[in-house]
C-alpha cells in the first residue's frame, strides 16, 4: 500500500504548503508511482503536485496517467506548460493522448505542439487501429554505415535523450534501413571500427501496415528491445518498443478472454466502462446463445412422450449437458491457447483429433464407471429414487452410454471447431465454452433420447 | 513457412556437402530461425548444421531449442564441445537446461562446465520454484559509484559480452545494491562525471523469493529492461531481464485458461504432453463437476410431479440453464482478468456487485423480452408446442421471471466468487465458467420450480 501512502503524504503536504519537501518527494519517487498517486489526488492538489515536478519527468508523469486524470491536468495548464509537456512526450505517447482526448482539448494539444510534433502525430494518427504503425514511435537513433564507432557513440550523446531506445540503432541509406547495431556491440567494439562492419544486415523488421499482434510475436520470439517497421519501399519509419510489445500481448489477451466468455471486446478496464457500454458488450452473445438454446428444448419437446414414460430420465439430462460442455471447454481452451501461442497450426488437426479423441476414451470410461458406481450407491440405495430393478439398470446403462459417446463427441467438437476457424482466417476464441457447451447440449440430448428409447423400448 | 525453406535448404546442402554455402547459411540467419530449422532436421542433419555454428552462436542456438532435441544434440556431442557450449550460455538459460535434461545427461553437463559456471547453476537452482530466484541470472553488470562515467564504459567494454543486458549497469558497495543507472545516461553524461551523481538510489528491487509473477508484473509497470534481485540481506544475487518477463506473463495466462477452463495447469506445450497426462490434467475437475451436476438432477427428481403435470416445462430447462451459465461465465470471466491485471481489487468489490446488478437487470430484462416474443410467434403460433391459452401464458410467465432471476443470481456469483478468492488469497481462476455454471444450474432450477409451481399452482 505504498501508493496510497504516497498520495496521502503528498496531499498532506500539499495542505502544510511544505513544498520543500513535496518537491523532493516528487522528486525521488519512480514516476510511474507519481502518475499512480496523483490519480488518487484531488483536482486542485494534483494541479499543484504536478507543477511541482522537474521539467524532465512532468511529461513522463503525464504520459503514465489515466486519460481523465490527463484531461482535468490539461484544462488547469496554460498553452506554454502544455507545449513544454507535448514537445517532451514520445511521439506515440502524443498520439495516443490526441486520441483519446475530446475534440477541444484535440485542439488545444496539436495548437500548443512544435510543427514537427504536430507533423509527427499526424502521421502516427493515420495509420489503421492494431496496425504496427498505430504502436509505432518515430523517436529512434538512426546511423549510417560510413560512421566508425566513435562518431556512432558522440551521435547517440547528442540526440540520445530525445530517443525512446538507444539500445537498438538503426542504419539507413536514403533513408531505406539496411542495418541494425546494438549499443552493446558499439560499447564493446574499438572505436575506430566502421559501422558497416558491426553491424546486421538480416535483421527482422514488419511493415507499417502489419498487425501490431505480429510485431508483439516478434518481439517475444527474437528477445528484441525494438523492432523497425518500414513503409513499402522499405524506408524506417519508426520503432516498436518492448514495452508496447507486452502491453499488445496483454490486451490481445484479455481480448481473447473476452470472446472466449461470449463478451465483446473493449478497451477499456472493466470500472472505466459504463453499465449500457458493459450491457451492450454481454446482450449480443446472451440472445444468439438464448436462440440456439432454444433447439435442445426443441430436441426435449420431441421426446416429451418417453420422458413422461419413464421420469427419472430428466434428472440425468444437467448431468450429461454439463459434463459434455465441460469436457469439450477443456478441449476448445487448450486448442484455443495452443494455437495463439503458435504451439499447433491447422497442419496439426490430425495429430490433435487422434490426442483428443484417446483422451476422450479414457475421459468417458472412468466418468461413465464412475457414474454408474455413484447411481447404484446413492440414487437406488441410498435415495432410492430410482428403482433397483432390471429396468433401473438399463437406464443406468443408457446414461452410462451416453455421457461415453458425448464426451467423443464433445471433445471433437471442442478441438476441430477452433481449429477450423484458424484455418478460415477467423478468429478461433469465437469457438470457445458458450459454442461449444451449445452445439453439445443438443448432441447429448440426442444421444441421450437415441439410446434410451432403444435400450428402454420407450 | 520461411523457416520450412531454410530446414529444407538445410537439409539439401548436407546431403550435397555443400558446407561453404551450408555455413554462409546459418551465419546470416538469426539464432533462434536457426534453432527452429534444426528442430525439424532428422539427427544425423542436426548435428552436422550444429557443427557448422560459429562459435559464438553455437550456444544462442542451443539455448532457443526445445529440450528434446538439445538431448539429442548432447548425446552427439563431445565433451569438449559441450564444455564450450555451456560455458557460453547464459547461465539462467544453463541452469533451465539442467533442471530439463535426465540424470545421466545432467551430470555430463556438469562435468563439462567450469566450476565457477557450476557453482553458479547449483546456486540457482536452489531457488523455489516460481521464485524470483528461479528465473534471474547472476550474468549482469556491476559497477562502484567512486566510479568515473569513462571508467564505467571501460569497465562495460571489459565484461559486457558475457552480460545478458548491459543497458542497466548495477552499483554496489561491499555486493549491497546501492543503485541503478542506465546506458542510455553513461552514454550521455561528461566522462569525466561520477557514476555516484548519475545512479538512481529510488530503484525497484525484489528478493529472490518473492514471486516471479510479481517480477514480471514490476518490469510491465515501469518498462524496465532488467529487475535487480536480492538476497535477503540487499545484496544483489541476479537480475530478471524483459524477455523472462514476457515468459512468465505469458505461462500465467496459460495457466489462468487452463484452471478457468477446469484444467489443472501444465508447463508443456500441447503436442509434448502425452494421452495420459493430458487425461490427468481433465478428469479430476470432470469427476468433480459431475458430482456437483448430479446435485441439480436431485432438484428435477424432486420436482417429477410437476413437470408430470406440466410436461411442457421441461423444454425449457436446458434455455434456462445455458443462459444462467453464460451469464455468469460473461462475469466471472470479467472480474478474473479485471482481478490479474490489477484493475479490479477486493476492496472495490461493492462497485463492481452494483455494477453487475445493474448490467445483469438490463440483460434480464432484454433477454426475458426476447424470450417472450420468441415462444409466442415460434413455440405457440408456429409449431403449436405450446398452447396459446391462459394456461401457456402462465408458463411463458414463469420462463422469463425465472430468466431474468437467474441472471440476476448469475452475474451475482459469477462477479463476487472471483473476488472472494482473491480476498482468501486464493487463485480468483478457479472460479470460473465451469463452477459458476454448476452452481447457476442449481439456483436457475430451483427459481423455476417455484415460480412455476407458485404461478401455474401445481
Amino acid at each position: 500500500m505504498e501508493e496510497k501512502t504516497l498520495s496521502e503524504l503528498l496531499s498532506e503536504k500539499v495542505g502544510e504548503k511544505d513544498f520543500k519537501t513535496l518537491r523532493a518527494l516528487l522528486h525521488e519517487t519512480n514516476p510511474v508511482d507519481v502518475a499512480e498517486a496523483l490519480a488518487e489526488l484531488p483536482e486542485r492538489e494534483m494541479t499543484v503536485c504536478f507543477r511541482m515536478l522537474d521539467k524532465d519527468t512532468a511529461s513522463e508523469v503525464f504520459s503514465g496517467m489515466e486519460p481523465d486524470a490527463q484531461e482535468l491536468l490539461i484544462r488547469s495548464l496554460s498553452d506554454k506548460e502544455l507545449k513544454e509537456i507535448v514537445d517532451d512526450m514520445w511521439t506515440d505517447d502524443a498520439a495516443d493522448l490526441v486520441e483519446e482526448m475530446p475534440a477541444n482539448v484535440v485542439s488545444r494539444i496539436l495548437a500548443a505542439a512544435s510543427p514537427e510534433t504536430r507533423k509527427s502525430i499526424n502521421e502516427l494518427l493515420r495509420y489503421p487501429e492494431d496496425s504496427v504503425g498505430s504502436i509505432m514511435t518515430p523517436d529512434y537513433v538512426s546511423l549510417k554505415e560510413t560512421m566508425t564507432v566513435d562518431e556512432a557513440l558522440a551521435h547517440i550523446r547528442r540526440v540520445g535523450l530525445d530517443k525512446e531506445t538507444v539500445y537498438t540503432c538503426y542504419v539507413t541509406d536514403a533513408r531505406k534501413l539496411i542495418g541494425v547495431v546494438s549499443a552493446r556491440s558499439l560499447l564493446i567494439a574499438d572505436g575506430s571500427a566502421p559501422i558497416a562492419g558491426l553491424m546486421h544486415r538480416n535483421f527482422v523488421s514488419l511493415n507499417t501496415d502489419d498487425d501490431r499482434e505480429v510485431a508483439a510475436a516478434e518481439i517475444k520470439k527474437y528477445g528484441l528491445i525494438a523492432l523497425p517497421a518500414v513503409d513499402k519501399e522499405g524506408r524506417l519509419v519508426g520503432i516498436v518498443t518492448v514495452d508496447d510489445a507486452i502491453e499488445v500481448l496483454e490486451e490481445e489477451t484479455t481480448e481473447d478472454m473476452e470472446i472466449m466468455a461470449a463478451i465483446s471486446p473493449s478497451e477499456k478496464p472493466y470500472l472505466k466502462t459504463g453499465v449500457l457500454e458493459t450491457w451492450k458488450q454481454r446482450i449480443p452473445w446472451l440472445l444468439l446463445l438464448m436462440v440456439s438454446a432454444t433447439f435442445t428444448g426443441m430436441i426435449i419437446s420431441g421426446f416429451e412422450e418417453a420422458l413422461a414414460a419413464c421420469t427419472a430420465l430428466t434428472a440425468f439430462i444437467p448431468m450429461l449437458m454439463d459434463t459434455g460442455g465441460n469436457s469439450g471447454s477443456q478441449s476448445s481452451v487448450t486448442i484455443i491457447r495452443a494455437l495463439a501461442l503458435g504451439d499447433v497450426t491447422p497442419k496439426d488437426v490430425l495429430t490433435v483429433v487422434g490426442k483428443e479423441l484417446r483422451v476422450a476414451a479414457l475421459c468417458g470410461l472412468t466418468l461413465a464407471a464412475a457414474n454408474f458406481v455413484k447411481i447404484v450407491l446413492v440414487e437406488m440405495l441410498l435415495f432410492k429414487s430410482l428403482d433397483f430393478t432390471p429396468q433401473g439398470f438399463l437406464v443406468v446403462t443408457a446414461v452410462c452410454l451416453t455421457l461415453m459417446i458425448t464426451i467423443l463427441f464433445a471433445k471433437l467438437i471442442g478441438c476441430t471447431l477452433p481449429i477450423a476457424a484458424k484455418a478460415l482466417k477467423l478468429d478461433p476464441a469465437v469457438m470457445a465454452s458458450p459454442f461449444i457447451t451449445t452445439a453439445v447440449d443438443a448432441i447429448s440430448l440426442i444421444v441421450y433420447f437415441f439410446i434410451s428409447t432403444q435400450i428402454l423400448k420407450l
